[in-house]
């Protein structure tokens, strides 16, 4: 099945690219929802173009259990992220059905729209639809690579706005998501499962360095201002600094530009971004607070000046404690290897959670490599994680 | 007259642009020549577009000292770098011809067609034209950014091709150049007269560092191959190598490209250049030799790898030394201020010296700025390096 949505969007330049609202991505999110009426599920597509799949409950029916990931890729992606998310949540149930019969609460797979913001600058339009919280006015002046119109894009195919009036379902008491970890942690630690408890908050910065821009032959290194020997020691301190404090904190250099950026020029300016993540905001807040101190006094000593702007910033997300318990006890009953663990990356999960009880599971990934042709994980662990996910459903749908 | 001649490839984007073999170049090297010429010098265009004014000696008449610089300019450069050398060159003889009457020796300026490598990518096409080294098939086969072939932009203004079978001029005993400083040591020191012992060697070096791209969020700090982290950690060792090492050594980082450069990608790859520079040829290979090892350790300490490529490497050329004590005993004379250096920069002088007993002198810029419209030397300045440059000549063509 996998296999099979990977044919909806295969890119000549490798991998896959399905994008929200083009003819592939309808293709798929219909493929989804063929396979799941053809099981029986009940269908249905919402608004914008989320595809759900329900298996009515026999005795809570206003109490739902969805469980589901999102269908689009990033360019040239692979066919794990996401995607997996929804084929494992179909077979999960499917298995579920056919073993234990109709749950007491509903059982729904949703495949949503869109996560990666690939196409249009905006990320997360499946699941904030989903949550109600997706606003006409951030959307509506986006413009794609090739100058398509959101709303002509999304119209095309027949989708339209969400009624912003209606407020968001109140059937929903769990949501659960699998995803493939997109890091090497499982296959270091050689775990079969991850178990999400957090999913870590982000900030993200630009650090201007600003120096004098000197002939390289004829300055003597003693009256330089080089902004690029400035940002090598902040960056070097920074890089300890994250060693230092220790798992799960990360920072991350990701972007350098400087000018004049020719060989025989001392550069006279140097920007470089800072990608810092971590489950606990505090943790967060003290760490950029103690560095940007050290950044300053820094520049200060190579004579230079330093201009810190955060434009990015994501609060941590933490996962429901009932729902972490139940995914634990799945691994357990199923005699899988876990680990408990924070989610670096963002999942629509983190868009879901202050509305639904919800946590999430990791699969390995190889190499820890994602966003690219060359993802992969073991059909083992794929399936282990089907299994660990219909327990887990089993255990929230099939008992008082 | 610096002024006049600035007319000719004044860039509506500030500064000069004047390229070799363009309308502004010609009527710059035509202006030299009519100012010359009504000064009673006598004027000659050879081949390639070189222009020399001559004042003949009275006794040793197949013995020339020369003095000049070249008349391009780099895009959006300033009044000074070159000009001024040519300026300086005939004022002075033109005054000694005054004071003086006629020399014993030829005192020649010579208004060199090209320098900088700006238009094409050929530097010293007029001094190595002078010196009879230029050959044509390193240049025929080089177009300009619009297109135009060296050969049609030479021929459009009826240049040719040297007769390489003709061996350099033999008349030539003594070449002296003025040229601003473009750095700001004189500015620094508060000295009026620059007096050049040698013209750095200089080696340009690619460095590439491999390591791992990945998921900013998702990898642990512990489990990444950062190739910006390494490359911090080696410009960091390179810089403070440069400074231990002390003056006149240079090294500089000029470039930096990061792959793939996007903030929330741990970066798996990473080129900077490296351009070091000294006099003597010996510290340079020794400190080349020194940092390398260390830049592959460590590439090894941080589990990444280092590859390093010379792209360029230029031999420091000593100034003759009776020359530079003419020009100290012209300082002293005149009474300026003056300081023994090097050039990091090269200069047309470093291709003549190992043909022509050569000096040079330099003139304080301001704030070490060159190849800009903010190019500037005080009126000052150009004046006692005009009278050194005089008395320096005075004594090599008045005398027996």
């Amino acid at each position: 099945m996998l296999t099979k949505i990977a044919e909806f969007g295969k890119d000549p330049a490798g991998g896959e690219t399905r994008f929200l609202y083009t003819a592939e991505w309808l293709q798929a999110q219909n493929f989804v929802g063929e396979i799941m009426q053809a099981a029986g599920f009940e269908l249905k597509f919402d608004d914008i173009g989320n595809v759900y799949g329900r298996v009515h409950g026999m005795k809570y029916t206003d109490e739902t259990i969805l469980t589901g990931s999102h269908i689009d890729t990033v360019r040239n992606g692979g066919i794990y992220d996401g995607q997996y998310g929804i084929v494992a949540s179909f077979l999960a149930i499917n298995y579920l059905k056919e073993m234990h019969g109709d749950p007491l609460r509903n059982l729904e797979v949703v495949s949503l729209a869109e996560e990666e913001g690939s196409r249009f600058l905006y990320a997360f339009w499946g699941s904030k639809n989903l949550c109600a919280i997706a606003k006409k006015e951030n959307v509506e002046k986006l413009v794609d690579a090739n100058g398509t119109t959101f709303v002509n894009a999304m119209n095309s195919h027949g989708f339209r706005f969400r009624d912003e009036s209606i407020p968001m379902r109140n059937d929903l008491v769990g949501f659960l998501e699998i995803h493939i970890e997109q890091g090497k942690v499982l296959e270091t630690e050689k775990k079969e499962i991850g178990v999400v408890s957090a999913i870590a908050g982000q900030r993200r910065f630009n650090i201007e360095v600003f120096g004098e821009s000197n002939h390289a032959g004829t300055t003597p290194m003693g009256l330089r201002r080089d902004a690029v020997h400035t940002m090598s020691l902040m960056i070097n301190y920074i890089s300890n600094a994250a060693l230092k404090y220790g798992d799960p904190l990360v920072a991350t250099i990701g972007k350098i530009v400087v000018q004049p950026n020719v060989a025989n020029v001392v550069p006279g300016y140097a920007l470089f971004t800072l990608d810092t993540r971590h489950p606990d905001e505090k943790v967060l807040s003290a760490f950029t607070s103690e560095i940007f101190v050290e950044l300053e006094k820094i520049a200060t000593l190579r004579n230079t000046s330093v201009k810190i702007e955060k434009w990015m910033e994501a609060l941590p997300v933490q996962m429901n404690k009932t729902m972490i318990a139940t995914l634990e006890n799945a691994c357990k009953t199923n005699g899988f290897s876990y680990k408990m663990m924070h989610s670096g990356a963002g999942h629509d999960s983190m868009i879901i959670a202050p509305f639904v009880p919800t946590a999430m599971l990791f699969v390995p990934s190889a190499k820890g490599i994602s966003h690219s042709p060359e993802e992969f994980t073991e059909i083992e662990y794929l399936d282990k994680g089907i299994l660990t996910l219909a327990e887990a459903l089993y255990r929230l749908a099939y008992f008082d």
